[in-house]
Parts: structure tokens; C-alpha cells; sequence
């Protein structure tokens, strides 16, 4: 007997018809001998219409009274769930986050989850319940109602397995697994069997949406067994884990981020601690920055360009504004029409064929490398907006065909 | 300062103009010095739609999951009309049943407030916080969500009036307050300045639903000074108190219902215990007998007629015809085109010139009757379905013409 976590997103019960189909997939799991745990996101667009009515009475809402809103969304899916096992003959009770023990910090709309107190969800095991618990929200210590913000369910997935010691959390969603690349968009991309937690992180922080970047971070933290596979059939997917097989292929997917901008302070004087002062202002203002490239300008002075997401910019660039004197610096220059594009695949570091590789086909497709980052599992090239899914396809050709 | 509870119905929040219109309410009361909470109920048809949305998946859901599903309805009102109080300047917190401390008992989809923990909302409103609580719905000790049945908000209302002893409960209705007779029907009908808990509660169970039932009996019991008015104004409506002025009207109300069926058990041997074994019959299974009446009938046998909400006849009827051998009758005969009009004002019992007047208002309609039941502060007649509007605008001219 094994302890599954299940979860499905909101186009997985869209309706009573795919309600119907995720209850049987369910309640297969537990007449195999499971105990199951399911976790439901809301249904198809209703988070989408809750902020809309919210929008009707103020274009900003207070945070805490938009989660007492969308987390209804999950409230209404889970009981519907919960019902159609029961009408299939399962027996199945809905929790919501907090009668799931679901606690998090008080940051409303993107709170973290603190840790889930288990003792409800194994009573409720112990007495052969399938659970069907809301995804994406939680309670704080303060008895108020969190969200964990766009995809948390997954992240509460994780939580849950790893709260309960899980055997494995499977994700089923829209698409078959993880694949090498897009597979809307490269026609030859490969369903891959199995990745590791890194470079599942790489590629899901790459725009790559098949699960929540904080729900890698989870799973990796506790070492819990994913599986992403799809939510219409049986057919295995792909497992998520922390050491793969050293064998097979070195690179694992070649994934585009098309949200990015770079800005450049242009002529700074050569002292140091001007580098520091530039991305300690960045950080004040919570903006994550990416590829960093350090040029030569005139007169001995210096040009630093970095990237950062395009939602950043506006803030980015007011606060450069403001500091300029303090920089010392003679302007900016921004460009957005830039897109990155990366391979991920562990042990990439040790195999230098591999970058060049990557250049090559760049190269033969003519298109021009702006900056290039690399770390222990990636590859990232800088480019123009208009070469981005070329790239991927050259890229993807080289390591895949 | 005063404590207000304010209470807003489906339709007073049924889109964002609505909303906005009672947070101005809500906000002026507090403005004016006043400590408030607000309990609403969903908006407009959402209860009902969530209810279809259950019936999509199975006709007889579990009773529990029903629960779970549409006290999302109140919990989506309310954090929508916390957000209008804030946009409007005011600084308001929605709460759900359980967070506000709303205790029930576990009878799902009718539960009853066993008491409202009061820590929570205490020291929100000594925060200087306006609070939305979520109507028609709490939480059992074991942290089940229950919901209170139809029309339960103002159950949950007054039931947070008493536990927090406020100084005023303000049902706040599509109606202006309770009148002599449904001014939808009757044209001269008139708003009553004040009437008792006890006349209040005959109204209400004759089906002039302008209250829940059970609020006007927790009301009674906590000598709650309750006030039923507008929602869209500001005109003073009817006070339901426990003591009223002796001077004025005897008669408060004329009122109809037509739910209602007369059952006849024929031909009973005349002797002790065969109505006693009728009528235990019916509380086993929780039916409500409300006028009887016993007749001689053939041979020295007897009668026994009495009334029953419609809704209970085909229990009442298949119980009956199993113990028809033990309490010896000969068979039965329902009719159930009658309806029930009644009389209501306290001190009619020692105004005997009130019953002749109702029996003259009818006999000059020739309406017949075939029943009559008298209490305290009621006479009730039984009358044929069709008769009944007339019956009642004739009872109405006679007492306020």
C-alpha cells in the first residue's frame, strides 16, 4: 500500500464531464490499495472571473480580501470532486486549506507555506477517506485565509506529500510530461523519461510552465518521488527525482524566455564598488537580475548591462534615474526586443562540446549572440526577440535530431 | 456608542452597484459612532447556481460537500462588500462562519448556532474594524462547515447579536418592514410601526417571509431589539420588540399559506390512545401536525382531521397506511387544495369580538370554512386554495379599512 498525492489544475475539472474522468482516475488509484490525497486547483477560469468581480468594485483590492475571494474557487472544485467520487462509489471527503492543516505566512496573495500539520489528513486516511484538498491557499497562525499565488497548487501538492511522508506526487496536467522543448513548437521534441530536480528548475524558471518553480524547490528540499503526466490517460509521464541515470543524454531541454529586457549604464567611471551599488538598488527594489556583461566604454569608463524580467523594467529604470548622479554614470540604454534561450542538461559543465556546439548552430542559422551566461546545468544566450524560437529549433535540431 | 448587527440579504448585494450601495449604509452607521457588523448573505442567485452546479454531478449529493460548496457563496459577498467598504474609506474585514466563531451542531445543510465564540470578533471591532460576517453558516467543533439552511443569514445575525450583546439587529430587506398583510396583494395593507416576537413568529410561519423562523425565536430568547427595513433607504421600518404599547391596533397581520394539506383518518374505534398513536407516529417522523380536529363518524367511530405542511403528505400518508391495522381506521382522505389564513395580534384572546369579525368578513364573501384553530395571539382558518386571496383582502378590509 502506497500514500499517493494526486493533483489536478483547474482545466482538469473544468467541467462535470472531466470532473467525472479525474474521479475514476482517483478512485482507480485507491482500489489498487492506495491512500490517496488528491489536490484540486479551481475550476477552469472561475480564479480569472472571482478577480474580475473583485476588479468591478476597485482596481485594487486589499490582498487579504482577494484571497477571502479566490479561495472559494478551489472550495467549489474540491466539493464537486469529493461528490463525484462519492457518486461513483468512492468514499471521499474535500478539505480546505485549513482544515488540511495548510499554514503559511501572512503574505497575502503569494504567502509561502510554513508547513502542514498532518494530524487531520492521517485520521482521515486512517479512517479509508480519499481526501480531495484545495490547492493554492492555506491559513496563517492567525486564523487568515493566504493564497500561494498563480500555480501554488502544485506547490501545495508538494507540501502535502512531503507532509505525509507521500511515496510519490504525481502532477497531472495538460501535456504528457516534460519534453525537450516545446512540443507546440518543435515538431521534433522528445517526451523525456526522466529529469532531475535542477534541471527541471532551470527549465520551469525558462518559461518552460509545465509545473510551479516553488514546487521543484519543495520537492527537491525534501527529496519527495514527482511524476508529471497527463491528465486523460494512463499513460507514464515524466519523473522528477534527485539523481538520474548517468547514462543517456547529457542535455535535457532547450527552453526561451521571451519576458527580459536588458538595461545598460553606459560610462561609468572605473572604481570600484560602482558594480555593487548598481545591483544593491536592483535588490532594494526586489528585482531579480539574470546575465550580467561588463564592457569597455570611452575614456577609460565602463558599460554594464544586465538583464533582468520585462515587469521590472519601469521600476528598474526609475530608480537608476534617481541614483545616476550617485552612479556616476552618463545615461541608459535599453533594449526589450531581446529574448534567452537555454540548454539545460546536468554535467554540461564537464562536457565543453557542448557549449560549442550550441554557438555552431547558432551560427549556422545566423544569429547573433548579444550575452552568454553559463552555469553548472545551463546555457544561456542572449538574442533577438525575432531569432528566439529559430533558436530553440536550431538548438533543439543539434542535440535531438 | 452602539453595537450595531446589520444584516443584508442576496438581493441587497446581487452586482457591484448594489454592494456599493449597502457599504455606504454600513458606512455611515459607523461613521455616526457606531460599532458594526454586517452579516450578508450570497449574492443574488449564486446559491441557487452553485446548487445546480451540485446537481450536474449527483441529483443527492452528500449532504456534507453540499455544505462545503455553497458557503462559498457568502464568503464571496462578503469579501466583495469589504472591499467596497474600503474603497469608500472604510476600514473593513470580511470573516467567514468560522472565523467569526459561529458554532453549530452537525446536522449539515440545516444545522443549528449552538453559540458564537466571540473572542475574534470582539477584539476586531476594538481594532476600530467594520466586519463583513459571512451569513448562513458555521463550523461544527470538529471543523466541518455546516450551513444553517434557507434563510439562515438571519439566524446567524441575530445569533452574533446576542453573543456580542449588541444594542440593535437591522434585517435589511427588499420590503419596507413587516406589514398588516402582503402589499403585493393587498392593497391597503400597512406598515406596522412595532410588533412582538410572538406576533412576528406567527407571521413568519404563516409564510409572510419577510424573517427566518428561527431568528425571531432566538431574537425572543435574547431579547434582541430587532428592526426590519429597506435596503435602499434610510425610512424607518417595523421594530420587533418583546413588549409593545398597549394603546393601538389589536390585529397586526393577516396572512396565507398554502402550503398545506388536511389528512383524515377515518372511522377510529372510540376509544383512549389511538390519537396519541397518530400524532406519535407523526414526531417520529419530525412532521409537524398543526390543526386538528376529531368528529364523531359512523357507528361510534370517529375523525381525526388535521393539517400538515404538502411537503410532509407522502410520509405522512405511506406511515399511516403501514399502521393503519394498529390504529384500527378504515382508510384516509386527503385534500390539498385548502390554505390556512390567519389572524395575528396579541391580546386577541380576550377580545372576543376579533373572531366574529373574521368569521363575518368571511361568510359575507361566502367563503367556507373548514377548519378553525385559535391561540393566543392567532386565530387560523382553513379554508378552500381558491378562496384564499379573497379571504384574505376581506379579513384585511374588516380590521384596517
Amino acid at each position: 500500500m502506497a500514500l499517493l498525492v494526486m493533483k489536478f489544475g483547474g482545466s482538469s475539472v473544468c467541467d462535470a464531464e472531466r470532473i467525472f474522468s479525474v474521479a475514476s482516475i482517483v478512485k482507480s488509484a485507491f482500489d489498487e490499495g492506495n491512500q490517496v490525497v488528491v489536490v484540486v486547483s479551481a475550476m477552469g477560469d472561475t480564479t480569472d472571473d472571482l478577480i474580475e468581480m473583485a476588479m468591478s468594485i476597485d482596481k485594487r483590492p486589499s490582498k487579504r480580501e482577494m484571497d477571502m475571494l479566490v479561495s472559494t474557487g478551489e472550495q467549489v472544485s474540491a466539493s464537486l470532486l469529493a461528490m463525484a467520487i462519492n457518486k461513483i462509489g468512492g468514499r471521499a471527503k474535500s478539505l480546505t486549506g485549513w482544515q488540511a492543516g495548510v499554514v503559511t505566512d501572512t503574505t497575502y496573495s503569494s504567502a509561502r507555506i510554513k508547513g502542514v500539520n498532518d494530524r487531520r489528513l492521517m485520521s482521515e486516511l486512517g479512517e479509508n477517506n480519499i481526501l480531495v484538498v484545495t490547492g493554492f491557499q492555506g491559513i496563517t497562525r492567525t486564523d487568515e485565509i493566504t493564497t500561494l499565488g498563480r500555480g501554488g497548487s502544485d506547490t501545495s501538492a508538494v507540501a502535502i506529500a512531503a507532509a505525509l511522508r507521500a511515496d510519490r506526487c504525481i502532477i497531472y496536467t495538460d501535456v504528457d510530461g516534460v519534453y525537450t522543448a516545446d512540443p507546440r513548437k518543435v515538431k521534433n521534441a522528445v517526451l523525456l523519461d526522466e529529469i532531475s530536480y535542477d534541471e527541471m528548475l532551470e527549465l520551469s524558471t525558462l518559461g518552460a510552465q509545465v509545473m510551479h518553480n516553488r514546487s521543484i524547490e519543495l520537492a527537491k528540499k525534501y527529496n519527495i518521488d514527482l511524476e508529471v503526466r497527463s491528465n486523460t490517460g494512463e499513460k507514464p509521464g515524466t519523473k522528477i527525482m534527485e539523481v538520474i541515470s548517468v547514462e543517456g543524454m547529457i542535455v535535457k531541454g532547450v527552453a526561451k524566455d521571451e519576458n527580459i529586457a536588458t538595461v545598460s549604464v553606459l560610462s561609468i567611471p572605473d572604481k570600484p564598488g560602482i558594480a555593487f551599488k548598481i545591483f544593491s538598488l536592483m535588490a532594494q527594489n526586489k528585482i531579480n537580475v539574470d546575465i550580467i556583461l561588463q564592457s569597455e566604454g570611452r575614456n577609460g569608463t565602463q558599460d554594464i548591462t544586465f538583464t533582468i524580467a520585462s515587469n521590472n523594467l519601469d521600476t528598474a529604470v526609475s530608480v537608476l534615474e534617481k541614483n545616476m548622479a550617485s552612479i556616476g554614470g552618463q545615461g541608459l540604454k535599453i533594449y526589450e526586443d531581446v529574448a534567452k534561450v537555454s540548454v539545460v542538461g546536468s554535467g554540461m559543465q564537464s562536457n565543453y562540446g557542448v557549449a560549442s556546439r550550441v554557438f555552431g548552430a547558432l551560427a549556422g542559422k545566423r544569429i547573433n549572440i548579444r550575452m552568454i551566461s553559463t552555469s553548472e546545468i545551463k546555457i544561456s544566450v542572449l538574442i533577438d526577440k525575432v531569432d528566439a524560437d529559430k533558436a530553440v529549433s536550431a538548438i533543439h535540431d543539434e542535440f535531438f535530431r
